[in-house]
């Protein structure tokens, strides 16, 4: 199976945890077997792998969740680095294009389509691999799960199939598509369902040269690297709209299993195993209270009822469960810098903020380094507090390790590389110290 | 006016802003004129001072809030160290000592006595002129203020005035004092008020010969010098027990103004001027919400009711309003190491913690230093952030400012005199790090 999970972008949303550089998807939030967390994007990759070893995994995915992915997944998985948002449409393109003429992926070949964050068990990858087969078939030109709606929602668009409820032909595993309502009132939507609507979950398969057909009528590209690097100039618009719904040739599929769009902290919360993670206490008296807490001292909970507590190091929120799908216009109100970030090399977090200075606890991981750079307007100094790796400091190499301390005036030229898991206290100081302050250089080898 | 401020324990019913060393009355939460906060010990001074200019303050406490007390009060305030706690008669009767042969107050002259953290208004302090020029009068050997109840409260001790209530007597000022009551239950209590009784606040003045002719008849000391060195081998007593209940001669002063023991969180917040304080965001559905947040992070509560928030470096609390009267148990079981402190030098706090290493902020008041000491277990590296000052390594002195690095071997002896605000950021590395790994020195001339 090829898969291309489409990873969306930052957001508020799940506030203190999610923020304009750190998405959803990558918050680790669901208790593993062996009692570690994993994220939603872990949590998928394994369901997929779990379900057919021998699947092709690419994210399609912008340049700044290109590290949390490596992060996350390791190096194995295969990402079709979006230049810039520009929608579904030449998001799944470009995805496409990339599985063809760098993943080798042959144009009969089949393509699943799918969010990076759906919150499912293992049937829902069960029903992808029939999806997947019956796109292969070449009945359709598209194949499309449907999720059997479970209430209805005003946030999802809805698929009438021609089978109609209750008839033989809707027993059957495939029916082909009537038509696509968009998102519709509460009323409406019951009205879709009494019909046998189901929901639109982005979910769907296709022979590859169907898409790359579809693209060229639209965009004029020779193969990925054209296509990349016209990315910028292209027209912003969902897959959805270019494709779907002008297609007649479609079949949908009828997915009963659980299907969730963990979007609010509600909802997320709902989906943990346990009611708490991090370093709490409630007290008996409190009812329906979760509690995620990233940071190391401890939060107590008194007398609290549906109330959501998460505390990071971008801040806290104790919101009542409903209220908290709220949240979004409140916490794009308030500017505050970035108090923690991944990298390609490892994370970073901020320990203090001061008039003139700020500090930062880096973390590298083994066998990597930061690019060589310097500050215009900031002197900086390491103070390495564990692990053991290799310092460059203008061109000068200095092996390091605990108690170390490297101190860096601005315009100097540094990096550091990490032989073992490398953490450092870094201060920076200076006037104006900002995250735009700094130049990259090649390292001449 | 000779005033002694009975300034009580630390404890964790106000966790996370008093802990173990932190005690409530230097908690910064009311806002003054000039939008700045001040903590209960810095408003009762104020007050002190505003009724009476030239009033002696002396504070009776322990020497773990000496630091604290100078860095809020000031130099001028009078400090009466215990050097251990032995309940109020000794720590009476040590201050007693005190205002006589270290302050020179006369045998004739009065003292009053007043907790450090009553909730008062000026009207207070007003009385309590009128308490000491009564004690001055000499018609009993103690005068006590009583407070007006404004409810049955079991957490107080009544007294019963002789006067009636009613009565032309109970109008006058003063009464002699029929009975003390020990707390009641709320019946009991109920059954005291019809009988015109008030609330025991532990507020009295009397001569001071009085008070050392009492101790003198328990204790064997010549002088305060003396009383100080036998201080740990004296009994635990209270000054109500060993005193007030034994003496025939008492007079009490009816006191019908606001005065409240800010204990709890509930009562504390309810005091606050303002809902909030610090960096919070209160969304409008938010009903009798209070925060106090010490972090520089925000806080963002939403469709909360009758909930209390509150952040330090120690923790998060999140409380209903009536279950944070239960949160001393909880507190008492989390073990950890203290985040942040008030030095006689400065402050501290801890801004990051690794397996071994610890990195904490240092602040120096200008004009102090910290003592020349020295630890076995850990190296340090100061990263001076802010400031001017002199270093002293080893008996070596040189001037460090923003930007400089001092690296310190354990067993090395090292300290650092600010001369403006001096900030650090200290990173500690060792493989057992301890607060209780130091060793003073004396710094030669």
């Amino acid at each position: 199976m090829n898969i291309v999970l489409l990873s969306g972008g930052s957001g508020k949303r799940l506030w203190p945890l999610s923020n304009d550089i750190r998405s959803k998807q990558f918050i680790k939030i669901f208790k593993t077997e062996n009692g570690e967390y994993e994220s939603m994007v872990q949590r998928v990759y394994r369901q997929i792998k779990t379900v057919d070893a021998d699947a092709t995994v690419t994210i399609a995915t912008s340049k700044t969740q290109v590290s949390t992915i490596h992060n996350q997944l390791g190096e194995d998985v295969g990402i079709s680095v979006e230049p810039c948002r520009r929608d579904t449409f030449p998001a799944i393109v470009l995805a496409t294009a990339y599985l063809h003429d760098v993943q080798g992926v042959g144009l009969e070949e089949t393509v699943v389509v799918c969010p990076v964050d759906p919150y499912v068990n293992d049937d829902f990858f069960e029903a992808l691999k029939a999806l997947d087969e019956q796109a292969a078939k070449g009945e359709a030109n598209l194949c499309l799960m449907g999720m059997e709606p479970t209430y209805p929602s005003e946030k999802y668009g809805y698929i009438i199939p021609k089978a109609q409820r209750g008839t033989e032909a809707q027993a059957a595993a495939f029916s082909l598509v009537d038509t696509f309502k968009e998102k519709p009132d509460e009323e409406t939507a019951k009205s879709y369902i009494a019909q046998g609507a189901l929901w639109n979950g982005g979910v769907f398969a296709y022979k590859l040269k169907y898409v790359l057909d579809k693209a060229h009528e639209r965009i004029d590209f020779t193969d990925y690297a054209d296509l990349f690097d016209k990315y910028r100039n292209l027209t912003k618009i969902s897959f959805d709209y270019a494709v779907v719904e002008k297609e007649p040739k479609i079949q949908v599929m009828r997915f009963a299993g659980e299907w969730k769009d963990l979007g609010t902290w509600n909802t997320l919360t709902e989906a943990m195993d346990e009611p708490t993670i991090g370093d709490c206490v409630l007290n008996d008296v409190c009812d329906n209270v979760s509690v995620v807490n990233e940071l190391n001292v401890p939060i107590v909970c008194m007398g609290l009822k549906d109330v959501i507590v998460s505390a990071s190091p971008e801040g806290i929120l104790v919101s009542d469960r409903k209220q908290s799908s709220y949240i979004k216009p409140i916490v794009d109100k308030i500017e505050q810098q970035i108090m923690f970030a991944e990298k390609s090399w490892g994370s970073f977090c901020v320990i203090d903020v001061d008039d003139k200075s700020l500090t930062i606890k880096v973390t590298l991981n083994p066998g990597h380094r930061m690019n060589y750079h310097s500050h215009q307007r900031r002197d900086e100094i390491w103070n390495v507090i564990s692990g053991e790796g290799t310092v460059i400091v203008d061109g000068m190499e200095q092996p390091v390790k605990a108690g170390d301390v490297i101190t860096m005036q601005a315009g100097c030229r540094h990096t550091v590389f990490a032989e073992t898991e490398l953490k450092m206290i870094e201060v920076q100081l200076g006037e104006e110290i900002s995250v735009h302050d700094k130049q990259k250089f090649e390292l001449e080898a």
